[in-house]
């Protein structure tokens, strides 16, 4: 509410009636305009106190103070705990997010209480009492454009994040130069290590269209990006590493869990939606930005693909090599940089490998630290690639899923892809690990045989 | 900012002027105190938006219509995708959440947004500035207490939702007499299927102490509870559904991720505090909710136990028996009463099992529908139990895992549990489904083969 200024406007109103020859007849008329006028300046400074003001000051330095005004001790206790060696750096750290919806507007929130430096927000789109089914918005919102209320709530919350709000429709021609142009543009005038001005973009579009386009930028300017997206039944989801010329790009070879294509609008139109839920959204965005950290601040593993099907609990990892004859002419030039620059990274492995083993050397590591956290090696070689351009489509995975039917009609013809099967899946995996449903018959013996045996590989 | 009565005195004040001598002999004068009382009058109504006071009306009845004004819309959307039979039924629900810090504000807002009908909410903290790292609280809420602020906000966001704030501390005696008297209340007067006057109770608490009384009132009371909790690293995260009688209850075996059982008012005494994220906090009450809401309107499945291991996206489930010899009196009297109840849900298995299969007979139905959604049967005999009470300790599970530390000191002597460790885990998915690392150098054919034969099975 800009109540300010209207306060502003009853303050001098309260004047006029003061300087009014009758107020200068009257002590008691004189005093009960001055009441009031005292009352609305009362008004007026609560209002300073509005959701849309700041409500605390700016921070200049992230402290790990335990007091209750510090609001970052408990992400600055993520150093202490050993899981972040340098949790600050976190405000040089730009990240675009593309879609200001039931994901993207989440995903920002929690980026700007984690202290994230900048924030890029990118939508087109008016908030609406339809959307409350969500996070975030409020219904006192509807009527405002996302990106306004979005900057608008997340200031408050934490004035320390600099916030930048895009209205525009990066599907259009002028609002992809306006995306491209915005991206480039460096923050903190320091050199950023990614090629463009921001350090990660986050696609948290509702459309096939918008993601191409997402793709289409990323791909020209060599921006890894993390793609995101729920289905039309809300309670499916996935997020998806996108780095160019190192693994797939969205051209070639489409996420398995994505929206039909058919945009909210043309839905609407013909007087149907798409269901949603405020759980497999906040899910989702809370994946995203848990990925967002792990790749921003260097701990723990970024999954390339990593799926949610709430029905069953289910959470599917994979990961894709790019198409080498994909489509996105921008995809095979990224591809072709990344075959080159080999022997630099085999170099660098080199190098890391040695200075790691010099440490070692020095001081020997237990396997499990004091907090028992599993230190990770990056080792490419390890990895399990599903290659979309060797394997032969619709048999790399088979299994019943109830996202094929969404997916099949936006893949590229002749892909035709599924999700592991979630029973196939934890049966085999009871198997490995406990010896599935014969655990509950066979002897303790035979299950303690079954668990060494495990143990030992 | 509770202006509302602050603007009816300006209202009045300006009432009184008029009345006042002095404005009887100016036309000009009553015109000016006319025109401000105008104003108020204006202000009054914004001030009706403001965030403390519901921005939009009650709706009498759930609907489906597709118009940007109704906030219930994409709920209503998941009957005509198949994913829920009866969805207007959540009005007719009441959950319990105890603890309204990081986990439990955010269940709430979620269940508040998918229209739920009654809302308990126990807490006896106050906000501050440091809760700003995780979602809900805003930082011109910080000195109210917990359950006041979440109320304001809540109601504004959905007015329909009857919400009740319980500021006491369950662990003392006063405090659990209190708790155990607001659960036995009833909703809406109907008789619950519900033993108590809730349909469910979300603990998401941050101790011990607090876990162990939650579990006691729900064993006292026969009521079904979900666990909740995220590790002190910020990292580590479960859910846990405990049925009085039929799963392990808290005392029987606690799960494999709880906090330390140093209470956040000791930690802070000692100058130190447990990290944590928005993105753990907010994916632990996703799932949280997202279990309610599998329980309480019937569909998918809801799991017994989920972990959530955030630095190599690892979600082990799992099942536990109760244990016959658990030191909790009510939880061996539950068990003796489900024992008694086997006949009983025997004969209802076999009535549902024929009523199944007389409508299979009349409309065959397909294995998928329009939707491709897989319908659940829910074959109790498929399940996987560990048996606390039969297996061995420290031989159920093994393999490496950052939250031993932490859950080793508040097992019950003897007690040792691990959770299966993740690479283990993701390598035998791998093995299982696409031939694991070898894929990568086997031919064309072989990697086909391996595919054919997994899927013959």
């Amino acid at each position: 509410m800009a109540s300010g200024s209207k306060l502003k406007a009853l303050i001098d109103a309260a004047d006029d009636l003061l300087a009014d020859p009758a107020a200068a007849s009257s002590d008691l008329l004189r005093e009960s305009i001055n009441q009031l006028k005292k009352n609305v300046e009362k008004l007026d400074a609560l209002s300073q106190r509005d959701p849309d003001l700041p409500a605390r000051q700016k921070i200049q330095n992230m402290s790990a103070e335990v007091v209750g005004s510090n609001p970052y001790s408990r992400l600055m206790a993520l150093k202490r705990m050993g899981i972040v060696n340098n949790y600050e750096k976190i405000r040089d750290f730009s990240v675009a997010i593309v879609g200001v919806g039931g994901v993207g507007s989440v995903a920002a929130e929690m980026l700007t209480r984690c202290g994230i430096g900048r924030l890029l927000l990118y939508d087109y789109d008016t908030v609406e009492l339809a959307n409350m089914n969500r996070l975030f918005f409020r219904p006192e919102q509807a009527g405002l454009s996302k990106t306004d209320a979005a900057v608008q709530t997340l200031t408050s919350i934490n004035p320390d994040v600099v916030l930048e709000g895009y209205k525009l429709n990066i599907t259009t021609v002028e609002g992809f130069g306006s995306f491209m142009e915005s991206l480039a543009r460096p923050f903190k005038e320091k050199s950023s290590a990614s090629p463009s001005g921001v350090d990660l973009v986050l696609s948290c579009v509702d459309n096939y269209e918008a993601r191409m386009v997402v793709n289409q930028a990323c791909n020209e300017l060599g921006q890894t990006w993390i793609e995101s997206g729920v289905s039309e039944d809300a309670v499916s989801g996935h997020i998806q590493l996108l780095i160019p010329g190192e693994t797939a790009c969205f051209a070639c070879a489409p996420p398995l869990v994505v929206a039909s294509g058919i945009d909210e609008r043309t839905l609407k139109r013909e007087g149907v939606c798409a269901a949603s839920l405020p759980t497999t959204m906040g899910i989702v965005a809370g994946l995203l930005v848990q990925s967002t950290l792990k790749y921003l601040l260097e701990f723990g593993q970024v999954s390339r693909y990593l799926g949610y099907s709430a029905l069953k609990d289910f959470f599917p990892t994979m990961e894709m090599k790019p198409n080498t004859q994909c489509t996105n002419a921008a995809c095979v030039e990224r591809q072709h940089e990344y075959v080159k620059k080999k022997p630099e990274r085999d170099a660098l492995a080199r190098a890391k490998a040695e200075a790691d083993r010099a440490v070692q050397d020095v001081a020997p590591l237990h396997e499990d630290n004091e907090w028992n956290i599993t230190v990770m090696d990056d080792d490419d070689d390890k990895d399990v690639f599903l290659d979309a351009q060797t394997t032969p489509n619709s048999q790399i995975l088979r299994g019943k899923s109830h996202t094929l039917a969404m997916c099949a009609e936006i893949l590229p013809e002749g892909f035709l892809r599924e999700l592991p099967d979630a029973d196939d899946a934890f049966r085999k995996l009871d198997e490995a690990f406990v010896g599935g449903a014969a655990a509950q018959d066979n002897d303790l013996e035979e299950l303690e045989r079954q668990l060494q045996a495990l143990n030992s590989d």
